[in-house]
């Protein structure tokens, strides 16, 4: 039962498969082959669309990150708080739901990998305007400011790995952990 | 004019020229011949002394995070917050002085280099036990606590590497950034 996809939509499978496959399990634990089977394609077919286990995995680390910018895209109906709260919960559920995805992302970023260090830098930069753009209605916007929140950034990334390997914490409690800790870093009482 | 040193004055005299040169230049621009040089020793004794390169600087990183712990020793006659304080500047004026050696190290451990990581860690340890030895006094200590104090410290790396390639802001206005970004962290109002 092969079905019949543009090019467009056999990419966009091939790397929603290897998304739920680098969710759960170490990257020297996930087979290129298996991504082909399941999607009941050849291999060289696979091989067509990414040519190597690592740029595979460096498109689906683009094409999270995008899809995590759209999920946490703001709510302009909510207060600024209420935005910074639910952008938080979708990094938190998305990180807990592909802890491994996560894990190789921030390792291989931090360990020289300048693709994807360049993916993850670009989605971060992204999410720090937003949180600048909400903040700048509180505060004004200072060196000390955009240094407070690009170390804030670094912050959330250290408690969600942590979490991550020893899920102690209640998931809103990690949340609040995160908020209260970036108004204290921009010197601001959050608001009510 | 050759000196006549110990085994162990020499030692700490390579490590001691190694750490001033490692502190401000990358470290692919220092060369041990230039430490023989200076500390007017063949290379081959250097060589006796630490076989390459990489174990030089991680010896160098050893001796210096010892001293750093020593540095930072707090002081019983002053309050917790006074000693956080105390201890926040000797690591920010450290950095300041050894922006290099304080680069590499953390892209070292960051980048998987074990030896340098373990070395680090360990020394963050020691740190972060006087830390949580000091909120003992004003919280309890719960997993939240700990997690936040981790990741503080990550937050703070964060902070000292932003700052020495962008020093703008004022050395005791990051020393504040820190100090109310932990009290937020575990979830305390600063004591007065």
């Amino acid at each position: 039962m092969r079905t019949r996809l543009s090019t467009e939509q056999r990419r966009e499978q091939l790397l929603t498969i290897g998304a739920g496959l680098f969710a759960k399990r170490p990257y020297d634990e996930v087979w290129i082959e298996e991504v082909a089977e399941i999607a009941g394609v050849s291999r060289g077919l696979l091989y067509h669309y990414f040519p190597t286990k690592r740029d595979f995995f460096a498109e689906i680390v683009r094409a999270e990150c995008a899809r995590l910018l759209r999920m946490s895209e703001p709510d302009e109906g909510v207060s600024r708080l209420g935005q910074l709260t639910a952008g938080l919960d979708v990094y938190l559920d998305y990180a807990q739901h592909h802890a491994d995805g996560y894990r190789v992302i921030h390792r291989a970023a931090a360990a020289g990998d300048t693709e994807i260090r360049e993916i993850r830098d670009a989605g971060q930069a992204a999410n720090r305007e937003r949180v600048l753009a909400g903040l700048a209605e509180l505060t004004t916007i200072d060196e000390m400011t955009k240094l407070a929140v690009r170390a804030w950034f670094t912050f959330v990334t250290a408690v969600i790995l942590d979490w991550l390997d020893n899920p102690v914490i209640a998931r809103e409690d990690l949340r609040d952990l995160c908020v209260r800790t970036l108004f204290a870093a921009v010197g601001i009482t959050p608001p009510g």
